[in-house]
């Protein structure tokens, strides 16, 4: 995720680092040079057909309000996925307190916690589709391969939970409290992992960008005649927020991927092991940092 | 559900697996030879009354907000559709660990589970209409006959708990969590058949559908002044992103039905029987793959 | 509620059973005149003052946002009226389990399930403003008199509950989770009660009624110059729109009114029956079905 | 609250009653009167400079988007406003509920149902800002002063709890059921709260008052030109819909003031105090009823 | 944040506290000064290139939904850490609450929610970057330093409880209720974290500068035709609305900064002590008051 504060007069011109320009920068050109082709042929050669630009403006408009309804929908993926990574920070944060209150004995809530922070980094791993992340794999050890590794992790820690109760290191009280927390914990993994086995729906990813295009091939045949030669800047202006637009909402409909818009799921992660130090007994490690506005 | 990359620009002019382009285009044909002859009619015959297309396009736009309205109202059954389904793969996790957790008995436990996996199937089948699904036979034997198969399947499980529990094999704190898993599975369950059972209000497809076709038979005469000739490609566009989304909007307000955006429940079910293997002690088969870009 | 599958071709041009159009055909014929003789007076007898129709055409954008805003209001009100029928139809099965767990008793627990469905009719005829209903007299007897009956009847419920508490038949896991339920529908009865007896602001009616009218007592102005005497056909089409709209939107709004668009409540009421039977030791009534495509 | 049925055609002409026309007549009038000067400068002494009627059509779109969405935060707060008092509402019948289940005690229970029924109608006096409200005095007696009456009239009601239990009277389901009760009280009470001093931003207010203002005074410049004489009474028309939205909304925003959309807590209020007065052995009360369409 | 009353007609001509003006003046002055030349160059030097201004008023309505869309998203985040805050609130009297009916004796009880004071004020001078917060630091001591002062304070009152627990000064009811208020208030502060560290993203913030700034400077070309001298006018309002509300988008995005439309976390933290004081027998204070309408 790009974090920079708000644009001043300088980045508004030049900044290229978490702008959408470099992406589409040569759809655009391939715009204005067909524009520009066509406003010579139009000038020079022979008159092409007009389209009158007020009936234009209409379809323009209900291209408008589709993208307008795609960009919502994405960044509605983007913040609930978000609040989803907060939620399993407050989540960890919790289980490590129930684990203090109602687990007495230091050696199977160290394990609960452990295990707790190896299926965070699974989770990770498994949403970005990384299948030898190094840090997962050093906290969750064999657990890390397999069928569904973080949902396994779960069941470790059941199985942990299970055997403590067992012992009669936790009492009935203990035990709901602590598997709530885990069927929230579950709850949320799978909201993450709906929406990232659920792209939204592709025929809008065609449908969309097959108007951009036509809008933006035809938009010389109703400009050419009222704009002349300002023609092809206009259909540069269009195809940057159009195109612009749409590349943002694929971004940020995928909330997992390490994109410039994707979520820091890194330093989520490092929150967590922040948190949890105290109560493993270990040193805190330092927050993650932006590297070049980049937060991975 | 169609599951494919962004589309490439190959794909933006070529892909049909996933476009609404065969739906539509017979009546988009029709709209385009009716534009065509009236454009005849205009120029060979005798001129045909003008519409501003001021005004027109003004009358477009009243059409695109009310299709866009009906478009997030479709896209938000489905979203929520899925959500729920993504709900059900949780609690079906959520029952095994609690029931790990609540009950020390192998055989009780693996009954409650087999009950929970054919639970699934028989909602799934129930949503889709399908009588007699092969799965859900198997799974749930004479139970899959009657007047709701899913209903009376979460009654067996519950009777199976409560004569666990009459025997003394699950306390009262293991009682009130697995009740209450079951409520929560029955309240995604009552929410699934409450999108299965009430369609959007049919006179929203009756008053969209009838503007639609109002809008594109009347669009050449608003063209047919500025555009001549142009005018059909003008209204081939235009039904093609009308008629486009509204098809798209049907099939997403029916997020169970098995079309090119129905929800993949197959795969779900596959997720949630992986998930259970371990704790049945089988071995979890292999997560379902997409046929041709098409998730079932 | 109607319940019809996609409408055809054939539909489209001619279904009148769910449709708005005999509602609002004569108030739509009333402006058909109006601009007729408009028309005929502009150009027969003497020019009308004309509006410049692009001006006019955003005083029909202000509109159609503010009719947009009105109508996805009124359908977030059927909407939700429909999510706490469903929530109240799982309520009614999840009690159902309930009872079986903690209330070893079978009379008790009869009572309770009996008075469960009593309660749901009275709510329904309550919403419906039916004050002898049959189904709802013949259930609840003597307590469906009095001030508010619904809320009587889980008073008589509650009153059950602690009667066999104080006989030991139920101990406190069982009487929490049984008071949670009873709280749930408690909740979702308010949920319905505040829906029907808060309708949307008065003042939206009057403004959005007294604004269409304007706005189409005015079109002719707008349209006479360019269209001539298209004007009453356009008008016809703005008034459909327009008004049709508007209705349909009254309708959404009171969502528990027996209308065509008003929710089957008789239908969900049925389903709880048919839920409830097995735990009565009961044969399941048979499902309601539509009649004229109409779920009542 | 205005409660009146769906406008028929005499309301539409003539209701003032829940009408927002006396509110924004003045401001109307003085812009009809500036318009109407305007015309007569152009016509009569020296032509005015024009805009553009087409690129004012934009900026009128704007003006109308910014203002939907005002309406939509201001419609929100409203009908959220709405729902905490049906929660709170539902929130009392369950509390008298679960007095019964979990305290078999008839002198605490009532003790504990009088100080929330006290709890409710100070909430009411203090979200309307009533410090001597005479229902609250009467309940509450000397509690209804104090910094924040039903905050301490909560605390009171919890030493009588824990008095309660401190007797044995409770035992720990009760206790937790009946805490939990308290603590949803509090929640929805903050929410009310949150609502009452958390105004929408006062930014918002400014922005869109001058830019109607703007909007309004300009307009004869754009129109004369096309419109002459009609110009004042489309002035009239555009300042009637947005000066009118503007008014709702800012009605809407304050949802517990006494205004003609205000909620109505005092009948809130009166249906606790009926669904309470069997659990006190009292006679239950007549609901309020509207008085001239209004409900307090 | 400001808290004013609906504004008079002089605050609409006048008013400054509050107003976005001052802050987008220099650039709106620039805008104007740059469109005065281009009218100065056109009409004394050379005729400049025409935009039609159908076409422009259509890039302007995609601008304008796109800029609603942005500013949709911001105040829903400024008004989800408003609720998250009233939460809170609400966390804070039940935690009191309960405090009291769990647990029996007064020093551990004081201990606990002189904790939950400090943990608020650590949350808000976390929230507001604030490292040495005199209040905070008053309260919390040396916990007020370290990687994650609220955490840690958390932390510290879930020592405080097992400590009592394990004295015997607290049952499992008890504990129950108590570790669920504190995963409550851990979720609450993860929200209100989310907001702080995740901007509405940086790319959106580039596009939307950008275009505004494309809009105004090209908006000349479009006016300098139909407008004339009246450009200038012209750009200054639409500069005014465009930099205007994206100027108030940029400030609700970031609900806990110290500007005038940040969130009033000192007044809400009064709040908690003033609810909180009778639980530690002390004084309540007096409640936060705007100074010069601003409340902090």
């Amino acid at each position: 995720m790009i974090v920079r504060d708000k644009p001043t007069g300088l980045d508004l011109a030049f900044a290229m680092r978490g702008s959408i320009v470099p992406h589409i920068a040569p759809r655009v050109l391939l715009m204005v040079l067909f524009a520009g082709v066509l406003v010579w042929v139009d000038m020079e050669w022979r008159r092409l057909p007009r389209i009158d630009s007020a009936a234009y403006s209409s379809f323009g408009l209900a291209l408008s309000l589709f993208l307008g309804f795609r960009n919502a929908a994405a960044y509605e993926r983007w913040w609930e996925a978000r609040k989803l990574w907060g939620g399993l920070l407050a989540d960890m944060r919790s289980l490590a307190r129930e684990a203090e209150l109602f687990i007495a004995d230091k050696s199977p809530r160290h394990d609960l916690l452990r295990g707790a922070l190896a299926f965070l980094h699974l989770h990770r791993a498994n949403l970005r589709g990384l299948e030898d992340d190094q840090k997962a794999l050093a906290l969750a050890g064999p657990m890390a391969q397999g069928v569904h590794p973080p949902d396994a992790m779960l069941d470790v820690m059941t199985w942990r939970l299970a055997e403590a109760a067992g012992a009669g290191a936790i009492d009935g009280f203990g035990l709901r409290a602590l598997s709530t927390r885990l069927s929230n914990i579950a709850l949320r993994q799978a909201g993450c992992e709906r929406i990232a086995v659920t792209p939204l729906p592709y025929v809008y990813s065609l449908l969309i960008h097959r108007t951009i295009w036509l809008f933006c091939l035809l938009l010389p045949f109703a400009l050419v005649g009222p704009a002349g030669w300002m023609t092809p800047v206009f259909v540069a202006i269009v195809g940057y927020v159009f195109l612009g637009l749409a590349e943002v909402t694929e971004e940020l409909a995928h909330p997992f991927a390490m994109t410039a818009n994707g979520l820091p799921l890194d330093a989520i992660c490092r929150a967590a092991e922040i948190s949890l130090a105290p109560h493993l007994g270990e040193q805190p490690p330092a927050p993650l940092q932006p590297e070049r506005f980049l937060l991975s």
